[in-house]
């Protein structure tokens, strides 16, 4: 549940862009790095203080600085006022509960996503927002933990490979924002393995626990929905709109990771759809467990009862009842009660009951 | 119930811009205060006639003028004319049924929003309508009762906390908004607690109370949209259209409200695709319950009626039964009894029964 | 059923624009009557013949011609040609199926609705189409039946009462319009109060013929919304659309009547919620009643068939029974048949069945 | 099934435009004829081959040549090469498949429909399609089988009844799309009828039977929305685009049937939501039946299982059971166990299950 | 499950352009083959490199390039260097789970499909990616897998049949889309003859298997509107836009394939709508195999406990019963027990439970 919601009550009643962390604290300490680079030269440096960052808003290069924990409010402040960021850009960084989106400030661009990891240990989907600003020399990411899916960027700045280092912040933005999505499809694997286990599981053991499993799965795919849904729409708005920041060769690129996020959907769709139907097999397993006990039920009462009934007609005490006496007698309703039984088997046999 | 529907049926039959509060009768008294500020000067005061205002109408300060209580209508009125209100706004302010809305007057805006309050003790939720009108150097509020979400605004005019004193009307009216959507989200949690203490309840427990109980949650989201999804709509024009009331420094902080809303609407739809699967956790719950009476009563009827049977059967008075007079029979049939309680057993045991 | 289709079958195979009256024959008679106004002066008068009314085409003040009755097709005929209305208005006019709409034929309007009446005594809704059109000296409305919800309109002419004595024709269509929509509220409130009276019955006592209520309701439900949500559409096309037939004045007027649909169209979407949530708790009810009657029939079977096991065995006939012969055994078997039957008891009061 | 899907296979592999005739096929001859005629003159002729009609293309009076049959290729390859027909249109002919379109050929119009009829023996809708070409003299109808819905057309041309003999070709199209329209009305009263006739049934005997009869009116009413509501798209293209093929005269007609089409989807939406109420009260109906079912063997049970173990204890054959020597001992057992049998049935009767 | 997500993990971190096969590994070989024809000439090859092909970009005849296998990833490096092809299109094709989609790249044209086959064997469809490439003089198809759908075409430039030899790449386009559009309707009607045999299979033969077999349906079709769905949009796209690459009269087939997707996504929903009423009958089924068994416990029940509690009477040992002693009573009980007997099997049969 709590992901569904971080207490935003916290904020009400104060002005809009008063800076406070909205979300779990995460992390203790705000920790500042940066990579620069240009088609030559690569630079990569951890520093303490905000202001180190400040002469990269002016390099022709391309930067790209990294703010990973966001308890520390006077670096955002700091970082705000020197590279004119608008305050509640400030604060939708902070409020960890944003819907992904795409805001243009014409000098820069802001993006919200969210970074969604799969916890091995607890099996549970958590999420990061990752807020990202697009300016002409800088791409300014900020992460609500340590540890993110970029490293593989990193490699790609510092060795040179691929195109990354002939092409400018709008591909660096363009990179992050792929990274995140292709960490989409890993979240979906697993999601997708979670139903095939359930398949069997659900027409031979449907228990309650089973059905809170499948809502659980529900759930995140509602989770996945809504991370997913307004980043499409973001990134469209992204790719379609003339800007200065974004070259054409980089929109190409942006409608590849558009295409990514419209399978994702698909997938999640497809998912939704095949939850249903879990849920229908489900029902209806619980229904044929009930079938089937009631059938057990009334194949014991309906043999046994009549023929209890035979008995207890000679248990009567009656003292003129001449069946009584006569020495076959016994045998013969033994005979009677072995055919009445036998028969009632056949016939639900019959009905295909048994 | 009735707060879905109020009295439109009094109206009938009037000519369009008639005069009468539909509603429920909230408050006695009409109560007239406005706070005057610009920069430098605030100035706060509760007036008892409505003609105390009208010198606010040409000051070029900001003035805030808030009516509480709808019962007199001759306050509307004279209000009306003297601010050259359109008699079917003052109708649409009387008639508290009103779905939030925004209507451009070319002179003047009119907004209508709904003010959400939980009550602790009833645990309900209750609506009140705010209407607001924008003017070029007046917003005017009218709300139904005493008590509002708008205190913390109030302080930050006094002390001139935020940017509030710098700015015109337009960003009063944006306060004003986010205030009471801000408050919604308190809201939501309210709810969300109520669905999360819900989930074990209804495995263990699924009686119809608790389904009336979720109905009821139902009904409190249709509800919230139906407060929340129109107002979308209505930010949405507001801060799109280009207007001289509304500055574009303004727009920003709107398109932020309008971020709120969304998230808002967001949650609603999660909070129903929860509670649908409450629903279903708790038909299958109610199944379950069936399905385990059932097996109780199917394990003791296959297990006696058959026993019954077999004690019936020496119970006869055949006067040729060789069994009656072995001396082990007696014992040998308390075995094969106990063989056949104990083979059943295993047997149910087997099917996962028991 | 009859309401939701009339006999179109009538008129198959005639050509269009053929003049046939296609609708339950509501009533015998047809009467024409006019109320003729302008700021100064009002005439009303009650004519035998549509000849009569000949002369109020081309008067400057504004004339309300009211046919009411459509069974003498002659009278459309003669209107029609006098006052240039096209063949299929005049159809459509007969054809008391339409759906509510708007249609623009340049020098007239041409307004389909339907007038909604509960009627107390069959506890029903019915359905009368009202034609308007609107010419720029005269309204001409059509009726199927006698008594309506225009009399406060009539009231407000005679009277002088409101502005509508001072404003044109596109007032009038306004005000009749407005007045068949605010009767709908009406309607409204009605159903409201059924679905609330529905509410614990259902629980109480789900029995079929609560449901074929309920879906009565339901079809209610749709048969409002078919009369309402056309009509959204045409006084949608009706106050955007510029024309000079409609003044700038009314079109504000007819926004508020827009806005009335829209509350109505919500009013009935949140009951059809409501209804749907009565079903879900209807079928749940039914489970629940049919859990008791098997907890009811388990909890006696369970007892008693363990104990008429424990009877029957000491009824058994064997030589060799040492029990039977123990004085005390009788009402040791009587405590523990009443130790079976308590423990079971307390088993199933903890298992909450009793 | 076979309705929905037509052997496409068939085709497969072959080049477009290819003419085979796709469809069931259900008449051996083709039969050509035409009614040529203007405001003074009728001319009607069955003609042997289509060589005959060559000349009408160039007359200038209105031609309606009707091809009745589709084995025969032959004809419609001439018939399309000498009015220049594309290939593509003639193919569309042939496969009787089609969905409802209309598609602009600039020198003429190409409309499909599909005609429907009720056949009273087999209750079953059967469908064929009527393929129509507008060019500025004729209209080429083609129809699969023998008897269509048209007669009232050929009368109103032969005795010049109605406007039909002063218009164009243009006005005979509609004359014919709108023949076909008028006719759906007559399956949809006999769909009401059965609906209608199911309502009592369903509450009744709610067997399976009933239950495959109501999905089979589903199905039939899915078949009648596939073919309308392409039609409701394809008319409105028709008369919303400028053409100097379609009159604006003509126009005007259009829209009527336009709204006949949105009338027909209208009522198949209602008919839906009545089908999808009788699958409810046929679900509850089966629910309650069981009930019922439950509740005749819980009372016997709940009556007879406690009797029978009174009876069984004073049929154990202990040697000291004091009270067998009572004599009063046996009539007071049976006023107990009635005691107990009535005790029982008031209490079922309390709980309303008697 | 596994046809609805293939690996895209093993992409994750690797810069986007880089070359990897994604998907099941098909087939070992690469094979290469082309035809080249004219109005007056075909030429047809199977070469072993790809740059055997590079003449074909500049002749003035029109070029089929046919790539059969993925493996092979230096192939499609080399052919997109020489047909400046973008590497983004190279990744698409090699990640063999996109969406059917069209890409406009100016000089070329990138379009996606399906190809979708019905394995006789497995009664499973399988799903290979074709990619087309559209350049003004070449048409490059890739496809996973040795077998395809293409054969009559093939045929169809080697015989010269039909209009394809003296038409445009462009047409050559249309010709392979529309051979694989057409074989889905094979793919239909095995689905559909699927639904058919279901139908009486789910009322006699309720069971979980039965289910199961129906939600594999269900997800052939979501299977299979992902396909055609995106297919759709991309060929309404192909035909729409104007373009130097599609000549008009090519739009005019696009237009046809685009007709017979709409077809398709048609029936798709109605076999939808059908497997759906299926599900319902399954579900009622299933409650009346239940009904019928708990008829049969009811019936026996009732019958038998009744008259065991009259033998049971007769069994106790009181010693002053005076009816034992009576002759005529034993005969008189059995009348008794048949009378309770017929009477209840009258009652039920009067119920129509027999």
């Amino acid at each position: 549940m709590a992901r569904f919601l971080k207490k935003q009550s916290k904020k009400s009643g104060l002005p809009p862009g008063t800076l406070i962390h909205i979300g779990d604290k995460k992390t203790e300490k705000t920790t500042i790095d940066y990579i620069d680079y240009n088609t030559d030269d690569v630079q990569e440096k951890t520093v303490d203080r905000i202001e180190d960052c400040y002469p990269l808003k002016q390099s022709k290069s391309v930067s790209w600085i990294n703010i990973t924990g966001l308890e520390d409010v006077s670096v955002l402040e700091k970082m705000g006022s020197h590279f004119d960021i608008h305050p509640l850009v400030l604060e939708d960084i902070l409020h960890t509960d944003q819907r992904p989106k795409y805001e243009d400030y014409e000098s820069y661009f802001f993006v919200i996503l969210k970074m969604l990891r799969y916890d091995d240990e607890s099996k549970e989907i958590t999420s990061e927002q990752v807020s990202l600003i697009l300016t002409d020399t800088c791409v300014i990411s900020f992460q609500e933990l340590e540890g993110d899916v970029f490293n593989a960027i990193r490699d790609r700045i510092r060795m040179g490979k691929g195109r990354i280092r002939k092409m400018g912040t709008d591909y660096l933005l363009y990179a992050l924002i792929d990274a995140i999505v292709d960490h989409y499809f890993i979240i979906l694997e697993k999601i997708g393995e979670k139903i095939e286990g359930l398949e069997d599981e659900v027409v031979d053991n449907p228990t309650p626990k089973i059905l809170q499993y499948i809502h659980g799965l529900k759930r995140d795919m509602i989770f996945l929905r809504k991370s997913i849904w307004p980043l499409r729409e973001a990134i469209n708005n992204l790719y379609k709109n003339e800007h200065h920041l974004i070259k054409k060769t980089t929109g190409i690129f942006l409608r590849d990771v558009y295409d990514h996020t419209i399978q994702i959907i698909d997938t999640v769709e497809t998912y939704r759809d095949m939850v249903s139907g879990l849920l229908d097999i489900y029902m209806s397993s619980v229904s044929n467990k009930m079938n089937e006990v009631m059938k057990v039920l009334t194949i014991f009462a309906a043999i046994f009862i009549p023929l209890t009934f035979i008995a207890g007609v000679y248990g009567m005490n009656f003292q003129y009842m001449p069946e009584l006496a006569i020495p076959w007698a016994y045998p013969l309703v033994w005979i009677v009660m072995c055919a009445v039984g036998i028969i009632l088997l056949l016939y639900f046999r019959h009905k295909k009951w048994m």
